[in-house]
């Protein structure tokens, strides 16, 4: 044939990429499977046995569609936030609720405003509706509420990205702060707040939940602290009108049975998810050490992973990411300027940061003949 | 606030609805679960066991995200269906699959040609990107073909949907007739061939597999004769740019990490599927018997359900639907003009079909009263 079916001309504009390479495809490209996978901030911990139990209970119910309004995971959340099931919207993870968010309020052209770095899942998103992206860079390897208030402000934008704690550097404002964001921005420009690793936070860098307002959405995960990942289950907590615009777009069927299973067995095991909290804090300790113990110094975090700083440039860091990952430890590392002298390392089990111990001095090493 | 983030015109101008009420909801109305669950053309005869196990063992994996590029899965689909793997995506059902393509190709105010009472999901997304719907009506209960390529053809139409067999009516077009539909399209019109129910049909309604050709879709999902309806796990087979499309816009880590697991056993024990689609036959016999004992006719299926004609207008065959779900049946129906005087009933275990025998009488006396 000599024609084809024409795609609109934004997604004509759109390059056909795979945004993050996975580790599996890094398997497959060496053969061998990795020996700690310690580079997307999954939980290494697992859920709890309390959800391992329940996913093993949905097998008998797969045949059935989830409920499309999510009523019963809606209404645990409500209760555990102390919200109401009206102020929730639960979706495919956080990464298909922010596509959400982008289709309902962008425009083609419109400007969003986000840190130089930040997640970039996204800034794939902003690309995939016509949007313009406007960063700011980061400040002391934190995001910079001020510059980003500026910003959005002298844009007049549309959204604003924040991620508290932040992803890829780990570090986090004090609530405050935050709540200064949350008050100086224009009551037109929505704050997509994203607290994918709110759980390992300090309380004191969460501020209090404030539905009242219509232009700040809190972004929620079972990915994180409670180790769910791979079952796409995460959810955004707002102001009730703001929240229902989601049924205009929302896949209403989309959400996966034994992910709500899973995610209504994990909320209950409120105990299972302090010990995993104060196994990540231990780990990012840990993490820390090794990172002292080497030469190099690691980054307060308060999330699941640490951004350790190879005290180089950003091609140093990348040989470093490169001699991990040659050996079979899943790392990642930040690109954007500044921050790209950092690798990123997930807390893991005991083992997994036994084997970050064992090779980092050999790659560092390497890395500096 | 006075003020609030306001959404996109197109958004704006959406309904904030659940565009299917859930059997869900209808339990929490009435405070009974119902006590068959036979409308939404799920298998309850449930997936193979092999599938529940390896949902099980799925569980100690669940804290990973699911490989952003599908390998695993789309090379054991490519191998079932003798294609490549560039010629397969796989989505979070055929549902988040539709809403990518309607994403890719229509622009606003650009035209998409189905019929008259298909599949709503289809027309949800269409309507939210903001295309113009030309519908087409049945003819003597099945899709039209010729109507529709004749308004393709007309409008000039960006997209035509069109499943075999057709949901909800259950009829089937035998494969010489859909390559005629293909063949006769422009090739700038992109066909979505709708094929959930592909597995419970007979083969000679099939076409045969193409490859090179841009503009045809060929829609499959595990939610039916598979039995994971709450997994969310469908693909498409398409020519491999086509395909290369989806990731333009995807959601690369959104199908759920289980599904996989459950997909690939699925995929692997075709004998348990055979035993199905054995069981979906005489199931569709059995409702065929059970109308007919009450003086009504049945409409000749190749899908997993069955419409049945009620034999008066649809305000009447709204009574039975009704009446089934007051008496703890859940059903549904087809509300289009014509169609609408038929339920759809599906076909469910050996005890689903005894109480659908053992109600319609009394539900048909009442309506009729």
């Amino acid at each position: 044939m000599s024609a084809r079916p024409a795609l609109t001309p934004l997604a004509a504009s759109l390059p056909a990429t795979v945004p993050f390479v996975g580790p599996e495809a890094l398997e497959r490209q060496s053969g061998k499977p990795f020996r700690a996978r310690i580079g997307a901030n999954e939980s290494g911990f697992g859920p709890s046995p309390k959800v391992k139990a329940a996913i093993a209970a949905a097998a008998d119910h797969v045949w059935k569609y989830a409920d499309p309004e999510n009523f019963e995971l809606k209404a645990a959340l409500a209760q555990h936030h102390g919200v109401k099931a009206e102020n929730i919207v639960v979706g495919e993870g956080i990464d298909g609720l922010l596509g959400l968010i982008v289709r309902l309020y962008l425009s083609e052209g419109q400007t969003v405003v986000t840190s130089l770095g930040g997640y970039p899942t996204f800034n794939f998103h902003v690309a995939g509706f016509g949007g313009r992206l406007v960063t700011v860079p980061y400040r002391n390897d934190r995001e910079d509420i001020d510059a980003l208030l500026e910003a959005a402000k002298r844009e007049n934008a549309k959204l604003v990205y924040f991620a508290n704690p932040d992803n890829p550097m780990g570090t986090w404002w004090e609530a405050a702060d935050v709540q200064r964001l949350i008050d100086g921005l224009p009551e037109t420009t929505l704050l997509v707040l994203d607290e994918a690793y709110g759980e390992t936070a300090p309380a004191s860098a969460i501020p209090a939940l404030d539905v009242s307002r219509p232009n700040v959405l809190r972004m929620r995960t079972f990915s994180k602290a409670y180790g769910l990942a791979g079952l796409r289950c995460g959810y955004a907590i707002g102001e009730a009108e703001t929240i229902s615009s989601f049924d205009k777009v929302r896949n209403h069927f989309g959400v996966n049975r034994v992910a709500i299973s899973a995610a209504l067995a994990a909320l209950e095991d409120q105990t299972y998810l302090r010990s995993v909290i104060e196994q990540v804090a231990a780990g990012r300790a840990r993490i820390s050490a090794i990172a002292a113990a080497n030469g190099l110094s690691a980054i307060p975090s308060a999330t699941n992973f640490v951004a350790v700083d190879c005290g180089g440039d950003g091609a140093f860091a990348l040989k470093i990411m490169q001699g991990l990952v040659a050996r079979g430890l899943f790392v990642r590392k930040p690109m954007a300027p500044g921050l790209d002298r950092c690798i990123r390392v997930s807390v893991g089990t005991d083992a997994d940061m036994d084997l970050f111990e064992a090779e980092l001095p050999q790659v560092l090493a390497e890395a500096r003949a």
